[in-house]
């Protein structure tokens, strides 16, 4: 009996290397290649450790990790859907619900639930601990395009309404972060890394 | 004040990056590439959620994830050392710990004293949480050569008598998780995965 749990547990581990074959959008800081879905999670998993003082309301800081770490496992499935593909967006909590009905049912049932569940948290982004992880998934592609100049917009011909639009929700885990993430949006147009959506190289 | 010390926390968290450049010697569970360490940290922080009921002893979940999320962030610096070079093993405590005061000094004092002391507890392997952390990394490898048919032990010539010695103390994290240990370990030797030591092919 604990055999067969253990080898649920360990045939869920080895289905989740999968994660670390799904490229995003971003790039490394050092612009040497697309990050992946994996290593992402690990560091915002990072980011809830050394920035929690920062959210609005307190947070149980092992609920918010464990949301970061999972909070793309459905991409295995699923693929990554880019925050600014609003085509991928219709189906997208579609594809992911099949994708984590099928991923966290690999697990004995009882931890299955609990990880299931603490992923519709997550998706609902009701719960101050799903807001503030929301806000970490937000901000670190900004970092990231600030520190690589603006590559993955550029590449995509984001410009700064869209990254205002869809970043906008960073307040509601974090006054304090999306404090930082309008400075960095508007560096950014300062700067030349990010498209004003008043430029006249937008217009098609 | 906030701001400086946030600002010391965003550096910390884009200088991690570069943990995702750091490549290790075992492959992904398909065979397509090797991994890196923070994509490795991400699936020890997984390991550490689905796995925690098997450790020996009561443990701290949230320590246990945290100690699996920064314990190879000294790598930026010292490099990945093999588990099975000991050429390597000879200066690594000083090279880590050389990593550790500079990496970890970029967080605002009070996080990076924190952070730098669960490390080291980590490293000393004296305290349950430090033994199920250990326990994870040395299992975690076990798992990618199993499915992979031993590949990273073949091109480094590695024998069963060496991941033996080099993974026994799995048991002092748990006894449930060095029987599973053992049992792939004994399975691989039995398929070829893994050169038994008495194999004519080692002697030189």
């Amino acid at each position: 009996m604990i055999l067969n749990r253990l080898r649920q547990q360990i045939d869920f581990i080895i289905e989740i290397d999968k994660l670390k074959s799904v490229v995003r959008r971003s790039y490394l800081a050092d612009g040497s290649r697309r990050e992946n879905s994996a290593e992402h999670s690990w560091q915002l998993a990072m980011m809830a450790v050394v920035l929690t003082e920062h959210a609005n309301a307190p947070v149980d800081l092992l609920r918010v990790i464990t949301m970061v770490l999972i909070h793309d496992i459905v991409e295995i499935d699923a693929g990554d859907t880019y925050i600014y593909d609003t085509q991928g967006a219709l189906d997208k909590a579609q594809r992911e619900q099949q994708a984590a009905d099928r991923i966290f049912a690999l697990l004995p049932a009882d931890q299955a639930q609990e990880l299931q569940s603490l992923w519709e948290e997550f998706e609902a982004r009701e719960t101050p601990d799903a807001r503030f992880a929301t806000t970490l998934d937000r901000l670190m592609p900004l970092l990231h395009n600030y520190v690589t100049a603006g590559r993955s917009w550029q590449e995509h011909g984001i410009t700064s309404n869209q990254v205002l639009a869809n970043n906008a929700r960073i307040g509601e885990g974090s006054e304090t972060l999306w404090e930082l993430a309008s400075n960095l949006i508007a560096d950014s147009v300062a700067k030349g890394y990010l498209a004003s959506a008043s430029d006249p190289e937008d217009k098609p």
